[in-house]
């Protein structure tokens, strides 16, 4: 008798086939099958002498190799494709089989899919994927969202499949229905508030300062020996001393145009459903946006003439300061990043650990970096939570890089280079460090033309002024 | 026999009162009705000599009081509501009645609700309607969508209840579907961006240059009589000089904690979804998010301690760069907000007009503005719609503001108030006036961990390098 794999895989797309290749390396009998069977022809080809693979040529046979209560990770396009395979499979499963869906589906087509399967008295787990090709077949960062127990069943696998960092892996349960899957989305969220604020430090250089592009990734490479070591200051400096065929440095050729895909959208829409202000994220999706328009923004240059910027060679303190910017900025943008968290895990009945979830982006993820072993120090410090800004390492460094970032800032207004996330996550900073803001006049305006009422510091209740009445004050409510 | 009403209007809490009002003395027959009798029994008996009303205390009898094909105005709480009455009202309703949602519906319940009425053989306009309580008696501006037929019905009505500008009314056909409630949200959404320009200057004045609410009252008056001459800004004096009982300015009474309805979060959210860069708008509504945070602030305020800013009074070239500042960034919130519409128009494939837009907004609404008749100049001069900042007369404002705007959101910078629509609004302006941007770092970046492709000005097509392999540069497609 055959025995039966471990796991199966379906969909064997670049990310399918490694994470297919990464548990057979581990030593799991991995069960795979592809709708297109050539794709699983080329995986057993190149690859079939790294475990122990069952390719099957049906959906039925695939189903059948697996051992029972059978883990199916299935890693097709989000969005119907993951409907049409989950319907694909119900017939051929048993009480008790786990569909793992391990793209970046929507959490709230998780959510939906959690329900209408344990409906059917199958289990589903969403799980955030994150590392690219190369982290799912080396190691990725995994965030499962679904029951304890479905969990408990596939904890042996994943965990060896995640990235190791300290001997502890970079996967972790993460809560009930679409939690990992929003866990996984606000990971995404904050990639991009980093790259953004890598582009305006590059910006800066660049355009301000008149560096070249190799003398710019020797900048990033010294940063990454700091406090802001991690994946994508290290891989930013590969990329700025890339010489192409050309001779010339292969950043100054690509294309100004970013692309986007849907979960740092997702992020943002997410935040303004939950009423979070999650600005660093969203105006790094906006410039992304605004990248994307460059006929436009050809246009606007010929219509708007200004000088160039008079450049010279950036001081030691001037390149520090921009470190400094970038550093604070991204404090901000954790900050927010984690917000959302809190207030999702409190708004959907999510128990999210912030310290395990900070643990396990420590490795095999894009966003991994030094900076969360603090996140996690100060998660798991029993403090029971609130905005990061408030943790004593982290507020010591805001204040410590406060002056420099206003400078930065400052600069980048009066030579006119855009860093939207810089300027959006100081103004941030700047409101939320004011227990008295400016909003009393918006609830003055609101009152007026709206009654939408105002409540007073003096007394308690609700207000509204008779404005075009006798001006009189009324009180609507207690 | 009874004389027919011309117009149903159902739902009479102060909106819809309001609107059977301003119908009634307009000259129509006006049926009412509301679900709980004593709000028929108090508009009739307050108002009820104003016009020909026509109460009913069932929905039969209300429909069978209004001549057919019947126009029935419902003003209830958007969302389920719309649909409950909705149902209530079908039973009774024949061949090509059409019932007219005034609320502040969400578009795409209002897509769902027109084709879905559409197959009953029903016809549906969804109504967006600006001016608050006044303005639905006075004379609101008016947004309806639907099929142009069932508009030709009701544009009799509609056109007199409208506010009246220069002999022209505040209403006109916005296209099909749900396109006049997309048309009210992304004027809401303006109104925010609108609100938060003012709270911002607003700021600046107090705590830098630390002038009291009348004196900042003045400076507003002042700006009315100018080219920001608009309903807000007029309201903003106004609210700056009211004094209470307690003999000081209202407005430094009022707390500071900004609260929202839908409409602000879903113009920021359909942005996201149509890949709009509506930094301004988005800014605002997470504005208001943070100044909802009162606690948070005022325990961050706690912990990063720092002195008060040196008060001065403004200089008259300081209070004009603020006016330069704040009418820049309105500018650009503006050129934000059309292009939205432009881009829905595309996506939806609605026939947006935006010089009858901007035409319909100058009377009747929160952001009517001597401001809106230069828009309509902009779209009505046949050079097909584009970037407002593109047209002449908005290109000439903003190169003339520009160097006070620099100015201002230095100082806010350096002093440390949050100005994050003025900074959002210059950052969307410079990074729109290059032709060349830095996304070409952020494309590499993304080409290096996830082989996502980038493309090279040299030569067409997409590129991939092989960065973890031997660094080579493979084409990936035409």
């Amino acid at each position: 008798m055959v025995e039966l794999a471990d796991i199966g895989v379906l969909g064997l797309a670049v990310m399918g086939a490694n994470l297919a290749r990464n548990a057979a390396r581990k030593g799991f009998g991995v069960a795979v099958y592809n709708r297109h069977g050539g794709r699983t022809d080329d995986l057993i080809n190149e690859f079939g002498s790294e475990g122990r693979f069952t390719p099957s040529k049906t959906i039925a046979d695939f189903v059948a190799s697996i051992a029972r209560p059978r883990p199916i990770i299935i890693m097709v396009k989000a969005g119907k494709p993951v409907d049409d395979v989950i319907e694909e499979l119900i017939p051929h499963l048993d009480e008790g089989d786990i569909i793992i869906d391990g793209g970046n589906s929507l959490f709230t087509d998780t959510n939906r899919r959690f329900h209408y399967l344990t409906e059917k008295k199958l289990r589903f787990i969403g799980m955030g994927v994150s590392g690219g090709e190369e982290g799912a077949l080396e190691g990725p960062s995994m965030m499962p969202g679904g029951t304890r127990e479905a969990y408990a069943r596939i904890e042996p696998i994943v965990t060896k499949m995640a990235a190791q960092v300290d001997g502890e892996p970079c996967c972790t349960y993460i809560g009930t229905e679409g939690s990992g899957h929003f866990v996984k989305m606000v990971h995404n969220g904050i990639e991009y508030a980093d790259m953004q604020l890598i582009t305006e430090a590059y910006d800066l250089f660049k355009t301000v300062y008149g560096l070249e592009a190799p003398a710019i990734a020797d900048i990033f490479a010294d940063w990454n020996e700091g406090e802001l070591n991690s994946y994508l200051i290290e891989i930013t400096a590969a990329v700025l001393r890339k010489v192409d065929d050309t001779g010339k440095p292969l950043v100054d050729s690509i294309v100004d145009e970013a692309e986007q895909k849907g979960t740092g959208r997702w992020t943002a829409q997410s935040a303004l459903d939950l009423g979070i202000p999650l600005t660093s994220i969203t105006e790094a999706v906006f410039a992304r946006a605004l990248s994307a328009r460059r006929t436009e923004r050809a246009a606007v240059e010929a219509r708007f003439p200004h000088g160039d910027v008079a450049k010279r060679a950036p001081s030691a303190a001037e390149i520090d300061a921009i470190k400094d910017a970038l550093y604070a900025s991204k404090i901000v943008a954790y900050a927010q990043g984690f917000e959302q968290l809190q207030v999702a895990a409190q708004q959907y009945g999510w128990e999210l650990k912030l310290g395990e979830i900070s643990t396990i982006w420590r490795g095999g993820c894009i966003i991994r970096a030094r900076f969360l072993n603090r996140i996690r120090e100060a998660y798991a410090s029993g403090t029971g939570g609130g905005n990061l800004l408030l943790q004593d390492y982290f507020a010591d460094a805001v204040i410590k890089a406060e002056a420099s970032w206003r400078k930065v800032v400052g600069l980048a207004v009066a030579e006119g280079i855009p860093v939207p996330a810089f300027a959006s996550s100081l103004a941030y900073y700047d409101g939320l460090r004011r227990a008295r803001g400016p909003a009393n006049l918006l609830q003055g305006l609101r009152d007026y033309f709206g009654a939408h009422t105002y409540g007073r510091l003096d007394k308690p209740g609700k207000f509204h002024t008779r404005w075009s009445q006798d001006g009189s004050e009324v009180k609507t409510s207690d």
